[in-house]
Formats: structure tokens, C-alpha cells, sequence
């Protein structure tokens, strides 16, 4: 029987990550580009806002017109211009002059103050209005380049695009973004106990619920799918199929087939292919047999066939590495402390993940495991939001420890972990 | 000028969510469910695993067979047969027989224990194994319905359809799942200053950001959309565009023209529809001018034309009223609560949200204002992943004060808030 020696989690994750390449650049239309990775940073083209202007509805003004002002002795100014937003007055204020303008519209020359529509008390006419209150100079005006000076790097490359990347994008003209292209992942099962979903359940076997999980999983960070199938334990027809998958995908996910089982005929595929096996065993549970192999820049990662198993594997190793592919600068998914709602007494050599809910609601954030806790289990994963951390040691956790959590589902990510 | 009463937050978020229609239910390929909305309870079919099988590589055996084994009296059993995964032994085991089996195959009729593969001191031709130690009952076999048991509620409608959701649902057999349709959301930005995203710059305008950043809001919650274009300030134009719109989609968002400026037509639009105004002012900044409409059992989202404004009254109003008409049970943005990293000396009676920044990583959570803070800021939008949440009052929050946060971008939601 193989030996395989176990290697700790942040070794494994670092050799994924050393042999992950990054894919081209490509540009594509803002409006495709939510869950995409900028491949530029992003500098202000221009003062954001491009000029002064009115953040309320009201009266343009020259401040110094406003001296004096008071509940007894209101100044009254005249009704010169009335501008929309997007228009721009000709007019050049004189004093005792007002024009009135709306919010977002620019301030009119020699205006320096807005009187809002509440500070004026209007003539019946609507030509003029008197204020009871002296205005400071730029007193309700928003100010060119406030938000952001032109030349400002607003954003650094390797972001996450969301809505408010979205937002200051369009308001800076970029109708096209530079991203890194999305890698195109295979999914091959492996396995001749597994059905496809709409067969009925027959003595021995079980549904293939590991390839929709990791469609998902894949789907919930943006990137798209091939579905190579589910294969027989046969050693040619899964070396053939691996090859093809290899041609056309960027990374190849395989489950099952990585234990030291008799027809778990991966590591002879990855052989005969001339991968490279980066490591076989990691020192965790669940997931220990994830494999990580690379042929031609290409990765690998024959994943458990255990679906607690295959699931964490792909967010510690599989997530991380596809969006570093992408140029992610938070490739790790979203980490945070939480204290354990229950007693974990029984030691463990190993680190463990454990499928967890998080509760954040009341003010101190408690965590508690999702349910059936075996590598092979698959309820808890459909209640997990949260992935526990266990460090592997000779001792048990309590309730009220304080631990490692690792949120899943966020669109923020971290740049690292010390787990 | 017409005035209106500010109602507070929790009233406009009572009156959207009584005014919001559920929408019909459809079935769906369970590979195009992620992220979709469960419309119905799941309850397991049959048991979790549907039968007793091995965890582990290695021999089941008849553990009373095993009984006095010892490092000084091993006990030697003879392997009869040879199952992989997915098949089932004809064979019913006598006494000091064992079945050579692998991880998930069906246990053996007779058998009640697996000897692990590591655990076994196998012969040279492989066809005898030796073990030191007796085996439990039971001991390595993972149970028939330990998992779930037939008949259990695993799932209650409304839950959000996540990767674990699937993998369980595939399980089942769930090939389709039931799920509410998704709404189909028209958008109309209004405004004479807007300019298109590929349009360079001129004096008083500003290009369009709110229509792209929905669209993203919406592509977050898996909505789709369809945008009716720009309106320039003309009550026609709009009125006729807005009647359309209604017509071809299940709720309509349109930004900007809800305040009081000469050009904010749709507080005449709504009139004109026979709409009724559910609410026109909320106690609230920004996006205090928000705006809610309802006509045939349709919601009209008046949105601010300030894009924190917009992005603000999306998140708090817009979203969880799309949820809801998906069934969600957690439509509102997840909620907790951290430490402020800076002041906010200067009170306010409004209740007010501010982008910010939360760091999660260290234990104690800290939350920072993502930038500049007033409703026409776009930059602080491109940096958030927050929400923080003043209450109106008298006083202003100092560093370390705890106060609540709304999450962004996270899969999973609250039920309910108390802000």
C-alpha cells in the first residue's frame, strides 16, 4: 500500500498557489462586468464631481449679497435665471441676484452659496425671495473634485467588480473594463456507485451530488463550467476523457478516485499523463486525500468523492486558485472570530473544518456546527454559512472559546490567513 | 411647494414589504438553481445514506469474529469476495470471512464492522489479513439514515438555494426543484444631466452611474432586468415610457425626479397612473426622498437620482422587496454589530447610513466609513462592503462606540431587523 505523507494546510495552500498561473487580459462591456476582477487600477480621468455644483434644489447666490440677513431684516433677492441639471446658465450673477437651480446642476458664475428651497420664502410671483440668514461662502455647494481629485488612484487592480465599483466606473466613462478572462473548469466524477440525479435509488449507489455542488460552488464566484461527466472506475476510459477535459479547460476538477481504494485510479492517470503530483495528503479533515497535480500550467484538483469532503476542498484550495487565476488580490475566503456555541472534547491530530452556521445578529458573534459532522455527510453543507477551524492538537475546544471561521457565500475575500 | 412628513424607517419598510406580491411558482432544472429561492419544504425521500456502507477502504467483517484479537493473538480472516463502490456482495459472510470494500460500497449481509485497510496486516497473495485488536459493533460503518432520516423536514420553503442546498437536493434526487419566478425589473434613469457611460464629459453633466449599479444590485440577487433608457425632464415622454415599462415588467425602479425641483415629474406621473403614493419622505439619510409607488399590485421604486442615495434605498428597500416576491424568508441584509474606528461628533436627527468598511479579522469586529460621506458621493460606494447604521438623534457616536452594521453582498440575509 502507498505511503503518503500528510503536509499542513498553509503548505499545500502555498504550492497551489505558487503553481497557479494568471490568465490574459481581456476588456469587456461594464455592464458584464459584475463579479469580475479588475485587471488596472483605476485613476480619477477627471475631479469627480467635474464642477461645482448644487446638492439641493434652490437659489444660486453670491454669498456676500447675503450680509446682514437676519428674521427682522430679510434680504430679498431677484429671480434672474432658472437652470435644470445638466444645463448651464449664461448668466453672470449681479448682485442682489439670484438663479434658480437644481440639485446637481451647475453653480452659475460668480454663485457661491445655495439658498435651498426651504431657506426662501417665495413672492407670490416667483421672481423673487428673501432669506433671514447671512450664507458663508460655498455654503450648500458641492465642490469640484470633492469626491475624488483628478489623477487619484480610486482603485487598485485585482478588486472584485460589485455594484459600487460598477458605480464609479460609469461615472468616470468607463463603458469597457480591463478583467482577466475566466478560467473554464472541468468537472469529471469519478465513481461507479453514483446515479445521475433523476435515476431512482438502486441497492449500493448514490446520486452524483457533487457535480451540481461544485457548479455551484464555481457559479457562486462567477466562473463558468464543462461538464466532463460521470465516469466509471475504468483506468483507460477516465485517462482519455482527462485529456480531453485537459485540452479544452484551463484547471481540471476531478471528485473521487484520489483515496488508496482499489479503483481509485487517479494517481496511476496522473502518471501516465506526466502531472506532476504536488501533494496527495493534507494534514486535515475533512478533504485529507485532496490531490493537487499540474501538466502544462494547467491544475488539477482531484477532489474527494466525499461530499463534506469535495466541497471544502474546492473552498480552501479550488476558490483561492481560480480567482488568483482571474488576479484576485483577496483570493481567501472571508475570515472572522467567533465563539463556540458548543464543546468539541474529543482531540484531534488533525486540523478541522467543520460546517458551521454563523449567528453575527447579537453583538458577539457565535458559531455552532451545522449538523452531522463526517467527511461523507451532506445536510449540513445545504445549513452551513460558515466553514469552523479547528487547529489539530492534543486538546478539545469548549463552548465559549473563541475560534477561526471562515464565512462562505461573501463577495469580499481576504488577501491572506494565518490559519 | 408640497410638503411632505418624513415616516421613519421601520413604517416605509412595514408599508413595501405589505405591498409586495409573491410571484407564481415554476420548476426549474436543479443546475440552473443556485442562488434561486426555495418554494418548497424538502423533506428526505428515504434515509441519508439510503444504506449501512464503509467509510473507509478496507474489509467488513462479522465483529464477533474478531473477538480476543491482540498484538500477541492476531486473528486471521479469510477475504471471499472483492466490492467496489456502487456494487453489492452476493455473498452472506460465515465465520472469520471478510470482504475486501470500499469507501461508500453497501456493507456485506452478516457484516457489522470494516477493518480499515491500514488497520489490516495483509497476506503476501492477499487473500488472508490479520488484525490485533476486537472491533465494536458497528465500529467504521457509517449507518443508514444517520444523515437524515426518511421523512425528516430538512429544508423550509424560502431558504436561499446555495451549493450545499444542491449537493443535498441532488441527494434526494431532486433533478427539479420548485422555485418562485424571478421578478423581471425594468430601470429608467431620469435626469437631463445624464450623460451615457461612452460619452465624454461637457459643463454640467455627469454621466449616468445608477443604471449599471442596479443592474449589478440586481445581478447580486440573480434578478434580471430590462432598462428602458434615459429620460430627459419631459412629463410626457416619461409618463409614457413609465406606462410601458409597467407593462412589460413585474416592478419598475426609476432614479432620480422624486424631490421637489421644477423638473422631478414623477410625483405627477404617480398621479397620473392613479398610482398610490405609499411614501414620498422617510427619516433617513440618504435617500430621505425615497419613493414608493404602487399601482395594480405593482411596486414603483422612485430611487434618488444621488448615487449613495440610489444604492442606499436599493439595498434597504428595493432588495428585500424582490426577495420577498421570490419567497425568501431572509430578504433583509445581514445584520451585526461593530465598533466604530472613528467619530461622529455631529448629531443628526435623521437616521443616517454610511458606507463604510468592516474588518472582520481580528476578533473584535471594526467598522470605518469607506470615504467621503454625502449622498452624491460615488467613490465611498466603490470601497464598501457595509452599511453602518446611526439612529436619529441628539448625540453623535464616538470611536468604540458599538453600533449596527448592515453586511453587503453576502448570500445570506436576516429574517428581520430591530434598527
Amino acid at each position: 500500500m502507498e505511503f503518503r505523507k500528510p503536509i499542513p494546510l498553509h503548505s499545500a495552500i502555498k504550492l497551489t498557489m505558487e503553481h497557479t498561473p494568471l490568465l490574459e487580459v481581456e476588456e469587456i462591456s461594464l455592464h458584464d462586468s459584475y463579479h469580475r476582477i479588475l485587471a488596472e487600477p483605476i485613476i480619477a480621468k477627471h475631479n469627480i464631481p467635474p464642477f461645482d455644483r448644487a446638492p439641493y434644489d434652490g437659489f444660486a447666490i453670491r454669498s456676500e449679497d447675503s450680509a446682514g440677513a437676519s428674521e427682522q431684516q430679510r434680504v430679498t433677492f431677484q429671480v434672474v435665471d432658472h437652470i435644470g441639471a445638466g444645463s448651464v446658465s449664461s448668466r453672470t450673477l449681479g448682485k442682489g441676484e439670484a438663479i434658480r437651480i437644481m440639485t446637481g446642476a451647475a453653480m452659475p458664475k460668480q454663485a457661491d452659496a445655495v439658498v435651498m428651497l426651504e431657506q426662501a420664502k417665495l413672492s407670490e410671483a416667483g421672481d423673487r425671495f428673501t432669506i433671514r440668514k447671512p450664507f458663508q461662502q460655498l455654503e450648500n455647494v458641492s465642490l469640484k473634485g470633492e469626491d475624488a481629485a483628478a489623477g487619484k488612484v480610486l482603485l487598485e487592480a485585482g478588486g472584485l467588480i460589485h455594484p459600487g465599483t460598477i458605480a464609479l466606473l460609469a461615472t468616470l466613462g468607463y463603458a469597457k473594463v480591463k478583467v482577466a478572462r475566466r478560467p473554464v473548469v472541468g468537472i469529471i466524477a469519478t465513481g461507479s456507485e453514483l446515479l445521475e440525479i433523476e435515476e431512482p435509488l438502486v441497492d449500493g449507489k448514490i446520486r452524483n451530488s457533487n457535480e451540481p455542488m461544485l457548479q455551484a460552488q464555481l457559479a457562486r464566484i462567477g466562473v463558468p463550467y464543462r461538464s466532463y461527466g460521470k465516469l466509471k472506475d475504468q483506468l483507460d476510459d477516465c485517462y482519455n476523457l482527462i485529456k480531453q477535459a485537459l485540452s479544452e479547460t484551463d484547471c481540471l476538477i476531478t471528485t473521487g478516485g484520489v483515496s488508496v481504494g482499489d479503483y481509485d485510479y487517479l494517481p496511476a492517470i496522473y502518471e501516465k499523463l506526466g502531472a506532476k503530483v504536488l501533494f496527495n495528503k493534507i494534514a486535515m479533515r475533512p478533504g485529507s486525500v485532496t490531490t493537487l497535480a499540474v501538466l502544462d500550467g494547467k491544475l488539477l484538483f482531484g477532489l474527494s468523492g466525499n461530499p463534506s469532503a469535495c466541497y471544502t476542498g474546492f473552498e480552501l484550495f479550488t476558490r483561492p486558485a481560480l480567482l488568483k487565476m482571474m488576479g484576485a488580490n483577496k483570493p481567501y475566503l472571508r475570515h472572522t472570530q467567533a465563539e463556540l456555541s458548543e464543546n468539541f472534547t474529543k482531540a484531534n491530530p488533525f486540523m478541522r473544518f467543520i460546517r458551521a452556521s454563523i449567528t453575527l445578529a447579537e453583538g458577539r458573534a457565535r458559531v455552532a456546527p451545522a449538523g452531522f459532522n463526517k467527511s461523507n455527510a451532506v445536510t449540513s453543507l445545504a445549513h452551513a454559512d460558515a466553514l469552523i477551524a479547528l487547529p489539530g492538537g492534543s486538546r478539545g475546544f469548549s463552548e465559549g472559546d473563541v475560534v477561526d471561521v471562515l464565512l462562505l457565500g461573501t463577495e469580499e475575500g481576504e488577501r491572506e490567513w494565518n490559519l
